[in-house]
């Protein structure tokens, strides 16, 4: 099932960090976020609840997996957890590490940002993320 | 473990709808959103994957059950589930029923509204929510 209007079926949606028959991991591509993950059921589906329990479970598992790595690999602040899908309504997971200096801390995201970007820390940050991409790939090919 | 300082450890943190020993299902009371509501974990803990494995079935088998039951008894454009806590770092998924009306779709609830509340809508949507907090507690003790 594809939906060719639908720009997760079309495309990764973002840098592909793993991808299996049912879902893939990207790494978002969100200005002053380089820790902004999200795991995409590769079938179209819009709600959670349209998959089965065992698809549910594999994609919960997923999800959690993603969350325990970034919590050893960068000791964030917070994570932060979300299946929305107004706009893209094809299932995917937003999984975030949150951090108390970042430019919307502690308001979600999708809030209006509390202060500047710390350009010099987003930057530190990303270059982490590159070893949470490679952690990410090797823990889910095993 | 309960933390005095915690607003969800000492309070309910909204219409309390069910409570079981591992986990509780609230009504929040958020302006125009009627149909949100809250899988709230009753031990303190920040984040989800601060649950065992079962635990976390457990807790997302709750907040399945009540989009399923969103779902059906109020048809929404789409459901949001999100589990964030940077305020409140004691586990809860909001569970809400979205409709293309709402001030704020298909923005996230943490965003900008888009357009003043429909008052009448959310009204009637509110009376639905009657029958959904007993079909929840209805579902929920079986």
């Amino acid at each position: 099932m594809n939906d060719s209007a639908c720009p997760l079926c079309e495309s990764d949606g973002g840098l592909l960090v793993y991808r299996n028959q049912q879902w893939r991991i990207i790494q978002a591509s969100e200005a002053g976020f380089p820790a902004f993950y999200r795991v995409v059921w590769n079938r179209h589906v819009a709600e959670f609840s349209d998959l089965s329990a065992d698809e549910r479970a594999v994609c919960i598992n997923a999800v959690v997996t993603v969350e325990q790595i970034l919590r050893s690999a960068l000791q964030p602040t917070k994570i932060n957890l979300a299946a929305l899908g107004n706009a893209v309504p094809h299932l995917h997971w937003h999984v975030v590490a949150r951090f108390d200096w970042d430019s919307h801390f502690p308001a979600p995201v999708w809030s209006a940002p509390q202060r500047a970007p710390d350009e010099a820390k987003v930057a530190a940050l990303a270059t982490r993320c590159l070893d949470v991409n490679r952690l990410i790939a090797e823990k889910m090919a095993h």
